[in-house]
């Protein structure tokens, strides 16, 4: 390791940042920092923003690394009073009102210029859209050794991203070969992060039951679908590990919902702006429990990207909504319906034993077609969710632990 | 049980729905039927609602109840050719294209009346804000006894009614005299629904700890908060049982953050707006797991409601925005943390052992003054989190069974 490196002053986070470009310059206004590299960027940080995110001890509790500094506490808004280079590449900065100097490390600085910020909202992995004419099979992974790796290995990571990223960017991914032995489904959740229980249980079972309490519990169709649109927040991600299928029939069908808004966006604006604006009921009518929750069935960000689907015609209890809404918001159903039958948009393929999909149940539509429960056949996949947080975070761990294997290996 | 109760039709759920007003006369056009109630109130359906709402079983599964229509495959826009009263009290309506008869219940009518919405997103119990002025202590209710009874007893109903009533309405309530047994809180829970277990575990401790990945486990002051502001859906509900409390100092403080954001909202405007805009960085800095969102601190429904805060300056990660919002960001944020420390907004209180807060995690902020380790004295809470989907369906299963009750007794 570097002299240098070892001199860096402490980030805010435990993350490691590599110095790949170091500064060549400072220079300071009162409320903003110029930072100048030798790449020849020139980043600009506010005076206030510095102050909230410096790593001493007055800032951040040096133990857990979260802040401690409460901003409104300070005499005055913090300005900037001098500011130089360090031997070390870090860039120091004196402070009023406080009147002490505070050093920042470069690598930090870089990672978090937000003076260059292309896209405020930029994902962790972009979203790519499909259809079955540009996508004819998931992106698909064979995970058969992948569970013998100690977690953390980075064979297992390397695997692990993956299947992330593309769970991600296109909302599905198919690992294969992996054990099939009821519970499996535990060891390879407990590689992803922490499961989310509901009504049905931590793991639920997908099969002919002679009492259901869903449609899924039958051998009928579904319709595409997502699960538990009943609930405020449906489950981010639901994963469903094929253990038998021997039953004729119950293909799997997915599609990507995003695709499918953004179709009908274009063809019908005047539909697509129904379903984003009518907020439908959604109800499990069960009887142990009563889940009821009123949502449109598109959801947009404020820049007007779709993010959330909510599609499943078997789990909507009757739509209350204002008199004049109810013919157009069923014309916009009804649409969406025969949209959602175009055999462009689904992805068709028989679960294999040993086949795990992993997909974003806020996105994609799944389905399948009848199964014949009585041909001697069966048909078993065990299932459970997840939020898309913990993908998230188990995705940056694996980067942040690339990054740390890079910065040894240059040390 | 009367006659005509005996032949009033099936509902396309499993609740029970009394006939607190008969119809007195039905009359129909193409696509509207319109009911007239003996107390005089006239209802208006349309045809396309009615005929996705029956309950016979070519619109729903006879044993999920869970629908089986799809508009889309009906060969026309369903309109009613009939419609007339039953004896049984029950509207029958005749619908084309299909040519059959469908009949309903006059209950299940009335309760889904649409066409005299006062407000189509009517809560299932008022919002109340409230301040430390107007309210000195939380809702409390004495549960000494409530474990005692098997759950579904109507005095554990009524008990577990008026606390779900207290948290939805004003986002807190206190069970007190519970037991003081380690792990109580999970039998606890079971009577509302079903945990959400995140990265610090299904029940989590709360006490000084020698290694703590968390503020909350030191014993330092906590300033105002909600928890997990760095998961896309923080926690809706947080359980806080108190098993231990001898330590000096330590004081619970819990604010309505909805009556925050209002005062906000009147006093400064400008503020307001921007908390509602800028998309602050919550970050978890930890090392083992990596959780980072971007979403303002302040949220609202379409029609300018304050749905959700998201507030904890010791879990924010740098801000990431565009240049020129970060100085009002910062502006926002000074303003916000000075209102915080405004006395009236604080409610204190402090645990009794064997005390139980529940709390809305997106609407109240929460909080501790610092508490002193060394004093031989001890401070010990248990936590878990909930979804607010479990105490709505909770509470509606409440009300359910008080309907049932009441049927059967007038049966």
């Amino acid at each position: 390791m570097s002299a240098a490196a070892l001199e860096l002053p402490a980030t805010p986070d435990f993350d490691t940042w590599p110095v790949d470009t170091p500064v060549d310059h400072v220079a300071h206004q009162d409320r903003v920092l110029t930072v100048t590299w030798q790449d020849g960027r020139v980043s600009r940080y506010h005076s206030v923003w510095l102050r909230e995110n410096a790593a001493d001890q007055t800032t951040v509790n040096p133990k857990t690394r979260e802040r401690v500094l409460d901003l409104s506490q300070l005499a005055d808004w913090p300005t900037l009073t001098a500011a130089w280079l360090e031997d070390s590449g870090a860039v120091s900065i004196r402070f009023a009102p406080e009147q002490h100097t505070l050093s920042f490390h470069p690598g930090w600085l870089r990672a978090n210029d937000y003076s260059h910020l292309e896209d405020p909202d930029a994902p962790l992995v972009p979203t790519r859209h499909w259809t079955a004419e540009t996508r004819s099979d998931p992106i698909s992974l064979d995970a058969g050794r992948w569970l013998q790796h100690t977690d953390g290995d980075p064979a297992s990571d390397a695997l692990l991203g993956q299947a992330l990223e593309a769970v991600i960017g296109e909302g599905l991914v198919r690992l294969r070969n992996l054990p099939t032995v009821p519970g499996t489904l535990d060891a390879i959740a407990a590689r992803l992060g922490v499961l989310r229980p509901t009504n049905f249980g931590s793991l639920f079972d997908v099969r002919a039951k002679p009492d259901p309490d869903s449609n899924a519990y039958t051998s009928i169709a579904l319709p595409p679908h997502v699960d538990l649109p009943t609930r405020e927040y449906q489950p981010g991600l639901q994963l469903l590990h094929c253990l038998e299928n021997s039953a004729v029939g119950g293909q799997a069908v997915m599609m990507d919902g995003f695709a499918v808004a953004e179709t009908l966006r274009a063809r019908h604006p005047e539909h697509f702006d129904t379903l984003t604006r009518v907020r439908w009921c959604f109800a499990n009518t069960a009887k142990t429990s009563d889940h009821v929750w009123f949502e449109p069935m598109i959801k947009c960000d404020p820049s007007g990207r779709v993010t959330e689907i909510r599609v499943a015609d078997f789990l909507r209890g009757p739509l209350q909504a204002p008199f004049e809404d109810i013919e157009p918001a069923y014309a916009a159903l009804i649409c969406l319906q025969t949209l959602l039958k175009e055999p462009q948009f689904a992805l068709r393929f028989t679960y294999a034993p040993g086949d795990l999909v992993i997909f974003d149940n806020r996105r994609l539509l799944h389905g399948r077609d009848a199964f014949d429960p009585g041909t001697g056949g069966s048909r078993w996949l065990q299932g459970c969710y997840l939020e898309r947080d913990e993908i998230r975070s188990r995705l940056r761990m694996i980067r942040r632990a690339e990054r740390e294997r890079q910065v040894e290996a240059s040390g």
